[in-house]
Formats: C-alpha cells, structure tokens, sequence
C-alpha cells in the first residue's frame, strides 16, 4: 500500500493517474496548500522540500514526479507503462519527462512562484509577462519534436502521457496560443476521456 | 561508439565522467558556447533545444543528463553504477539527480541566464542577487537531508555522484557559504581525486 500527498492542480496529478494506470493499491493524502499544510511540521517530515507529491511506500519515502512514474512503471510491470526492458527506448522517455520537470514545469513556476529566484515585485511581473512566450516555446517544441502520437513515445501509452497531460492542465492560465500547439491539445482531449484520468481527477476534486 | 556534445563548464561534465567511470567508448565534440555553436542550424539538428549534452547513440540521439546518466549506467551494468536491479533504491537515485537537475540547477541558472524567464535587466540583477540564497538552500538541503555519505547513496559509488559534483563546481561564482555544506565540500574534494573524473575535466580542458 502506497500513501500518495497530492494536491489538486498541481503536478502531483501525473503520478495520480499513473497509480491508476498501474492498478497500484494506494490511498490518497491531501496536502492543504490554501493552510500552507507544505510548510508545516508534519509534512517537512514526510517531505522536507516542502512540495507534492510525496509518497510514503513500504521502502520508504518518494519525491519528485520523473523518479516516482518510473518506479510505479518497474513496480507494476504487467500494466506495461514503460519500455522497461529497453535501456534506450527507457532513455527517450525519461528525456521527455526531464524536460517537462527541468523546462516545462519550471517556466510555468515563473508565473506564481517568482519568489523562489527573485525577491522585487517588479521582477515577478516580469516573470508573469514572459510565461506566455516561456512556456509556449516549451510546449511548440514538444508539438514539433517530442510528441510522437498518438501517445508522447509512439503506439504505446507510458508514464510521459499522464505527465504532459498534467501540464497542459495549465497552458490557458499560462497564457498560451492554443492554436499553435494543435497535436497537444488532441492529445489532451484523448487523455481526458480515459478512466485513470477522469478517476484520478475526480478523487482530487473530492478530497 | 557513442558521440558526445559536450562544453567546459556546463552540466555535460556528469555525463562524461558517466561514459569514463562505465568504460563506454566515446568520442568527444566540443560546442562552442563562445561562438553560440549550441545555436546553430547543425547542432539544432542534433539537439533542437540548443543546449548540452547530447549524445548520438546506434540506437538515435539522448538529451537531458538523468536520462543519459540512467542510460548509461543500464547500458554498462558491469561497471555497477546504479541500483538497476532494485526498482526502489533506483528511483531514489532518480529522484536526486531530478532535484538536481529540475531544483539546483535551475536556481544557479538564474544568475547567468535569467533572459530565459524575464526581459528586464533589472530583473536579471535581482534573480543574481539571489542566487547565493536560493543555490545555497539546495545544497544546505542536500547537506542536510539527501547526502548520504561517504557517497550520495551511501556505501556505493553510482550515477548521482558525478552530478553532484558537477554542480558543486559552480558554488564559489554562484556566491555560497561553503562553511554550511562541509560534507558536500568533502565529496567534492573526494571526487576530483577520481581518475575518471581527472581524465574527463582533461580531456574536456584539451578540446
């Protein structure tokens, strides 16, 4: 049994989803980010980064989304999530989610979270004024370079679609031109029909 | 053979020390980062993210240092530098080199590269400012809570060490107080004392 701190519309999703995909038994843990429960004591234990997810497995505590969806993948090898036996095929997959982690993610952070890396408002609203050119570059690149279709890696579904699902969740608040970006909206749309996503989605509204 | 992309100073260092350590046969092409050579139309045909590493396989082309530290260490298992056997001791290998990669790294590249997430110079000098700060709080957690000891897994040499240390590199310019990570320092100093690690900041200083 896995204990998975999540919290809504945040990354944390993609791993969510991906329990589901793998069939994992687990129960889900919401972390308050409105109460800042991230910063508390309890959480810093659980996770002293002080972000989601984090999940609490019979061999310890995981953090960071690329490590977790390969863990689930290898833990759960029947439900097929990724290349696993195949170091390169397994190469190009983890790219593409340390790209959504170390790029992606990151030029989105720029919007609501510039205080990590800078300390005047001026510079915040700087920040928010590139994200729709930051972000849109990152997600032009996947359109044109990464996002083989149907799936992120091909014919197969891995652990790369729930992850570029989740942050294409953010790409109209980001301030995106959808337009350009046509084949990650579809695939958005197919994601969004699937039952580990509607299921993971509807947990996290309810919790 | 493997072909690797590679420039002094920069994060490629983690991935050739990787190819040394795992024995792998390698041939070197330096970008010139003073010539803007990441952005030229032949190296974007290599890597169309315009950074590095890169690194041209039999198999096709692998960006992004934990997918190629991974790759490597799976591809060379002989040379034991990853848990790839174990799927949780593996991914929380992972999950340190995707701190380091989607937390540390980021928060050092606010200092040289801040026309990434902003546009104001004025914006550039107040992320500078930071950087002594927000790289220092990475390191003090690695220090703190993630460095194992004597290396980053403990008992074992693997994969997450070279990138360590190859981060580390930067913490004088990046403005940190080295008087609160003695232990990083200690591994810092441990692992330049590597052969491997000797040979590929030669062979990188050679190019």
């Amino acid at each position: 049994m896995f204990t998975f701190y999540y919290a809504p519309h945040t990354c944390s999703l993609a791993s969510h989803i991906t329990l589901v995909d793998a069939g994992a038994p687990y129960e889900l843990k919401r972390v308050d980010f409105g109460k800042t429960e991230q910063q508390s004591a309890a959480y810093l234990t659980i996770n002293p980064k002080a972000r989601v997810p984090a999940m609490v497995t019979p061999q310890g505590i995981l953090t960071e989304t690329p490590a977790m969806l390969a863990f689930i993948a290898q833990s759960f090898p029947q439900a097929q999530l990724a290349p696993i036996n195949d170091p390169f095929a397994f190469a190009e997959l983890q790219s593409f989610n340390s790209y959504l982690c170390s790029t992606a993610h990151v030029a989105h952070a720029h919007r609501m979270r510039g205080y990590r890396w800078a300390d005047d408002p001026a510079s915040f609203a700087d920040m928010q004024r590139k994200v729709p050119k930051s972000v849109g570059a990152c997600f032009e690149l996947i359109e044109s370079r990464m996002l083989t279709g149907p799936w992120v890696m091909g014919d197969s579904y891995t652990i790369a679609d729930p992850y570029l699902f989740t942050l294409a969740q953010w790409l109209e608040a980001d301030g995106v031109d959808l337009a350009r970006i046509p084949r990650v909206i579809e695939h958005r749309s197919r994601m969004a029909e699937r039952p580990s996503v509607k299921q993971a989605i509807a947990e996290e509204l309810d919790g």
